[in-house]
């Protein structure tokens, strides 16, 4: 039979999962003879219990609770509702991962209307007794019977205005004695019955509200964020009381062993004098900085300094710990691994490791990788934003912080750039490959649809520039040229707003940044993880600066370089446009014809930057429709322009038309059409690598065939681009080794992956389109779908930024297996937005893909997620 | 080592699939001892390696074929080349599935300048000799070195119209010594080359011809249109020339053991006296009936007429039979089972077993499923449809014969049907769910876009009516009320055209149609295959009308009654539009609330259609915009009629608007976004199942949840059902057993099916969207792809219209697997388009499906495929 109650002398740092994170350093802190208030923990597996039984505490763990409880009572010699030895207990939540002020607690649970006169007469303090009873109501009451806070705080303001009273400390035991009165009636008000009054039932209470808490919106939002599971569950700690608010020689603390800013070895933290529980935090009064204890009690200081150096070798990592002095006696309330900033994070792993605390492989465990993305972006001036209220929220698309005036097309932005503004912000209703060069000129995207992997989210993380998208919030009105903020306060163009792309908010007006600089910590740090991970790492990347970048940051090769960014500059799309509008095969080659040049051009600029690393192009993916202009005015003009007749080209861009766009003529159906482009493009990479080999450069293409879904369209595009390749060699006169494979990116291709393994010398799974073929779901249209589904907990994350490994994880795994099965040489890797998501990457890790390809802005990450995944299967 | 030739008395009738249909029946004669002339097959194997070697016959398969005819000349004492005693064949291919006229054909190979004389000396038929010439160089010329047969055309004509000659027989033996002579210019002209002289080449470059045949567009497309996979290849028949044309002595004929139109049992044939070949089907001269040989040559009828006898009981099924009477002597050229039309196929299938010739089982397998819709549909009468020219050509999209005048909008079809006007047709790009009253009221329906399962093809066929699709040769003028048809011609509002569904062709003005008539011979054939299968069918119906049909037809169940089409009509769209632009769940529910008596209604009578059978409805799946007007006029009246701002209304329109619509806000996601709508069906499905069976109905109804991707969605969605139906129940005092399931069409769903499994009491495989999603290709884009795919050897069926049993069947197989696997007793059927589709329907009852369900007028074809499906697999 499972147990579901542990003493905290029963536990240990060990059983985290069982016993939650807190529970589990109670039990630690116990066992290392640290003064710890005793108690005991109701375990998560309860929790998880609770749930399946209908939020529920079923018998079983009733009555186990009630045995610990009355070993808890003789332990202590107090028992629970007894006047004159009364016990008293806090019930607090304790999640297997950290969720700070997520959940609920209880304090100085087990007083009743007899009680509280016992223990003032015990105490013979009637303040103290009033004072931790009036708390216990108003909590309570707020976190078990969901009556709100606010009736209570007004409550004791007014008895602080009748009596007089600045501070909660200058009330008198007469005033908390009216407070504790007013506080019962409000409960009777709202209740229809009196406070409780027996302590057993009390607790049991507070352990459910504990429970449910585990499912509250705060809770569940946080746990999205973070990437733990929603069927974990909390454990709940129940420890006896011990008072911090007992007079002046009572007090409260948390305190850090190092500085979680910077990371800097010094111990960090602040108290308060007879005070409770959250009365630190709760900027009621301000508290002290820890140093100023030394004055106050030094004995009591030296005995902390020495166990927070005990803890920090004990634990081998920066401790986050609460403390509460009763009476001039310490007691540890919690101990944990502290929440630190990214550079704290990194020079705290590294000095550890300099300190000989811990291993490099330890070390990397340190560190979020997700942390590390604030590293490389410039961010707002802490103080200037908190003090900004933000005047809308969207998706956190793509991190950093930028400034600037709002443009509304992408022309404008680009004509204010090219007049000499700096600052210009591209803010749309949603983008499309025709704002490109607006995009590429600002420093931030905002866009009011869309998801987190909609076109304006993933350009700009391709591009490392700060987006906020899918920010439903404004309105926004192109043609007028202004939007409206969520405030109803209108914004027009010129005007100035800063986008926090990390958290997803908007400001008014210009706040003040500051630039990223990566420390030696940074590299000394990232070489460590290169060292363990089996995993490389390469970039998605289209053209040779962000091919640079990327190789700044890390990569290893270029998984996927899109080769129709490079047809939407505007000298280029003229081409491109004469191809789509010519009717013979002729007319088709000679326009293509114009853009080979170019091409081979973007190549060699690709190749060079990645000398000596494989480069993989993918053939042209978009459906053509994109290259062409929806608007009236931008037709005729194009007319004019290509000598066509206009209705002509209205024509085709009707009949060029997708009912779903997503699921039409694109990526392999195109070059299958129109074998000319393969044919273009497949010249413009050979003539181009054989061009830089000359130059001394060691370039490695690999040809990717996007949109495959049956073996024949590979074998028909292989041939096209086998049979191209070879004329271009033979004209060269040259040779070349080169690699042509495919996009796994259509549920079938990787259904069918051992017949496409036949053909495909390497496989990459575009998990973005796989995902969403997969679900049934397009990311331009998920919005509201998963607005509902977070609501109503039917997912926990969004499967296009974190990949599912339930269903497309099987896919991908089937088709691992099934191409390796067919061509044991087969290279594979994924390129899709997840390459660059942590929790993902070990999925790519675990099933044995050779690389992930990211943004290059996410390269490190993937390079730490990696390492992390290499060290945890070990 | 493998063997690529077989001489005829090597083989059997069971050798098929290596010799090809017309070899293995040569060799079958050869063994009864019939008059075959003799020789040798080269086997299919030979010709998939001849394309697996890169288009060359391999030298060990040259060698074989050498020795086999070295062996030939032997045993017939005659020699290739040999002036004195020339060895001259016929080559002709022959695959495994009979595919008549698609490949190719060469007579009196081993004919040269040399040869020919010595066979005019040898004949004492100089005329003869050179007549056979004649037509070996042309026919080599064409099909083998593909000179265009119209240069010989004109080059005949020339001399008979020189030499006043009005049939070929009029020729004299100079007049054909000159057509040889100029014929032979001909080639030199195009070849730059004699006319070959060396009778073992021309033998290896006919029989590499004839392999080369198996590739052309005409056998591509035949091929597709009948199943026949690309790889089956076709063998090659090398005989001994017989020869009609030798003499008023000679002939050749084709006959049928049984009338290939009605069945009627009696010998029915043609023949040409002093004629070889394809003269009796090229209609140079008139043929002369079979009976009419009686009389010129009475030992040759009654030995034919005995010999077919002998074939047709040895085979046990109609013959066809080629012949040829060489001065006096009859041979037997070819036999096989004869094509017949649907009523001739039953009737003979029936016949057979009453004259014990064949089993109930084996009688089931000879006829072909498909060709059953001719039998339910009316059709062109034949003489008028052969003598009409279609002004245009689209997709088969729902077969039968229909004729009326043309409308352009829906509305404009029901207003001249309600005016009296019973013939009317809808011609329009493409239908959308708005035109469903216009498409009700019409007896055809032609589209210009859109595929094989567009919604005018789907719709269509669940109503039985005719309709052409994706005609992309005419252009429609919707706003003008007009279209342009191949020709350039048009066609205005009220102009007659007539539409053969099963052809896909349209043609100009009234054809007369002829009614379909079922004989008693469907009911007993029918009632043969209910008891050899173990597949159930159940139909796609979502009127009682359909069920009604359906069940005439036999069908076992509704597997998909679509509750969005009772939406449509005009009372209650308005309730669904008032149910969209409601604000709040209250005014939802009051406008649901309107619809609930109609569905509630709806349902009573289907379920009393289907007394005794099971009912799946599915729950609303269509996105909203579907019930929304997109015309600006039609938005301004809609929001005056609802009473609220028109731009609010387009502002709401705008907003649903999706980019990838069947990726979209549909199906379940609908459900939980609104669960008032599930609320209110299930109140609908209960209280209307409730209300029958205490009218005496027995009814078993199925809920079915729609577009589920993961297990959550249904279990959210589930929930709301049973919370519902439970509450119904207790207020009608009332208890019911019913099914909660899902459609199994997301990839993810089948992917995760264990799991969907422990909420699904039935899952139906809706393998249209499932097929979509798996290939990523939206049927309503997939046209030009398709057609671009079937071009160029791609694909060699459309697999919206035949399941992909290679990567959508792994998909689904794997899902039936793991939803048995988590509940034994799970019910599993499909409902998509494919279960109409015999060789679909094949594979459901591999896989161990429950039922299969489709269109009503399907389901014969589908009970005669489950049959056929059981009988092949014991």
């Amino acid at each position: 039979m499972a147990k579901y109650v542990y003493m905290f002398y029963e536990g240990g740092a060990k059983m985290k999962e069982l016993l939650g994170g807190k529970g589990a350093n109670l039990a630690e802190m116990t066992g290392l003879g640290l003064p710890v208030p005793r108690g005991f923990t109701v375990t998560t597996e309860a929790c998880t219990r609770y749930y399946k039984d209908g939020k529920q505490i079923a018998d079983d763990i009733l009555a186990e609770i009630r045995e610990r409880l009355a070993l808890l009572e003789t332990n202590i010699g107090k028992k629970f509702g007894d006047p004159t030895e009364p016990l008293l207990v806090s019930v607090r939540s304790g999640a297997r991962a950290s969720m700070p002020g997520m959940m609920d607690t209880i304090l100085n649970l087990g007083l009743n209307d007899k009680v509280v006169e016992g223990l003032a007469a015990l105490t013979r303090n009637e303040r103290f007794a009033y004072d931790s009873y009036r708390r216990f109501i108003q909590m309570f009451s707020d976190v078990v019977m969901e009556i709100p806070k606010s009736n209570f705080d007004k409550a004791l303001e007014a008895v602080k205005q009748e009596n007089g009273a600045k501070f909660d400390t200058d009330l008198t035991a007469a005033n908390l004695k009216e407070v504790v009165r007013r506080y019962k009636e409000i409960y009777r008000a709202h209740k229809a019955a009196d406070f409780p009054q027996v302590p057993q039932e009390q607790l049991i209470e507070a352990v459910k509200a504990v429970f449910r808490s585990w499912d509250n919106d705060r809770a569940v939002i946080y746990r999205r964020l973070n990437d733990i599971p929603g069927d974990w569950g909390t454990a709940v700690n129940v420890q006896e009381m011990v008072y911090g608010n007992m007079g002046d020689d009572s007090g409260t603390g948390v305190a850090f062993t190092r500085d979680p800013s910077t990371g800097e070895r010094k111990l960090y933290g602040e108290f308060l004098m007879n005070a409770q529980g959250e009365d630190v935090v709760a900027g009621i009064r301000t508290p002290q900085s820890l140093e100023q204890l030394k004055d106050i009690n030094p004995e009591v200081y030296a005995q902390f300094v020495e166990i927070a150096q005990k803890l920090e070798n004990h634990y081998k990592d920066m401790q986050d710990m609460e403390f509460t002095i009763e009476k001039g006696k310490l007691f540890m309330l919690q101990t944990r691994n502290g929440k630190r900033t990214a550079t704290a994070a990194l020079k705290i792993a590294v000095d550890l490791v300099r300190e000989k605390m811990a291993t490099e492989r330890e070390a990397i465990l340190k560190v979020e990788p997700k942390q590390l993305d604030a590293l490389l972006h410039p961010n707002f001036e802490p103080k200037a934003l908190a003090a900004a209220k933000p005047i809308a929220k969207g998706l956190p698309a793509s991190p950093g912080a930028a400034t600037g005036k709002v443009f509304f097309e992408a022309k404008d932005a680009v004509a204010a750039y090219n007049n000499g503004e700096k600052f210009v912000l591209l803010v749309r209703a949603e983008t499309s490959p025709e704002d490109i060069e607006g995009m590429n000129v600002a420093q931030g995207i905002l866009t009011s649809r869309g998801g987190m992997t909609s076109h304006a989210a993933v350009v700009a993380r391709g591009m490392g520039t700060c987006c906020v998208a899918g920010c439903g919030e404004i309105q926004i009105d192109e043609e007028g040229r202004y939007f409206i903020d969520k405030n109803g306060a209108r914004h027009v163009e010129g005007d100035w707003i800063s986008l926090d792309g990390s958290a997803g908010n908007v400001y008014d007006g210009r706040l003040p940044t500051v630039e990223a600089v990566l420390s030696g910590d940074f590299e000394t740090f990232m070489a460590w993880t290169d060292k363990v991970r089996r995993l490389k790492v390469r970039t998605n990347a289209d053209t040779p600066h962000d091919a640079g970048v990327a190789r700044k940051f890390g990569a290893e090769g270029i998984g996927l370089c899109r080769t129709e960014h490079m047809f939407f500059e505007e000298d280029r799309i003229a081409a491109m446009r004469e191809m789509i509008v010519s009717k013979t095969e002729e007319q088709r080659r000679r326009a293509l014809g114009k853009i080979l040049p170019m091409q081979r051009n973007d190549f060699e600029g690709i190749f060079e930057a990645m000398d000596g690393m494989p480069v993989t192009i993918r053939l042209l993916d978009p459906p053509l429709h994109e290259f062409l202009p929806q608007a009236d005015e931008d037709i005729t003009k194009l007319a004019k322009e290509l000598g066509i007749e206009r209705e002509a080209l209205r024509n085709l861009i009707r009949d060029l038309h997708e009912i779903n766009p997503m699921l039409g003529n694109r990526g392999c159906r195109l070059a299958i059409i129109f074998p000319e482009i393969p044919e273009i493009q497949t010249r413009a990479i050979i003539e181009a690598a054989v061009n830089v080999r000359r130059r001394g450069v060691n370039v490695l293409p690999e040809i990717m065939v996007p949109l495959v879904g049956d073996v024949r369209e590979l074998k028909y595009v292989k041939n096209i681009i086998k049979a191209t390749a070879d004329k271009v060699l033979a004209e060269l006169g040259a040779e070349l080794d080169y690699l042509v494979g495919t996009m796994i990116e259509i549920p079938r291709a990787a259904l069918t992956a051992d017949l496409v393994a036949e053909e495909a010398e390497f496989f990459s799974f575009g998990t973005n389109d796989l995902t969403q073929m997969a679900y049934g779901l397009s990311r331009d249209d998920a919005g509201k779908i998963l607005e509902a589904y977070f609501d109503k907990k039917i997912y926990e994350y969004d499967p296009t930024a974190r990949l599912d490994t339930t269903g497309v994880g099987k896919l991908i795994e089937m088709a691992a297996k099934l191409g390796r099965g067919a061509r044991p040489d087969i290279h594979l890797g994924i390129c899709g937005e997840h390459g660059g998501d942590p929790s993902s990457v070990e999925f790519c890790h675990e099933i044995g893909l050779d690389y992930v390809s990211c943004s290059p802005f996410r390269v490190p990450i993937a390079r730490l997620a990696a390492a992390q995944a290499a060290i945890k299967q070990n």
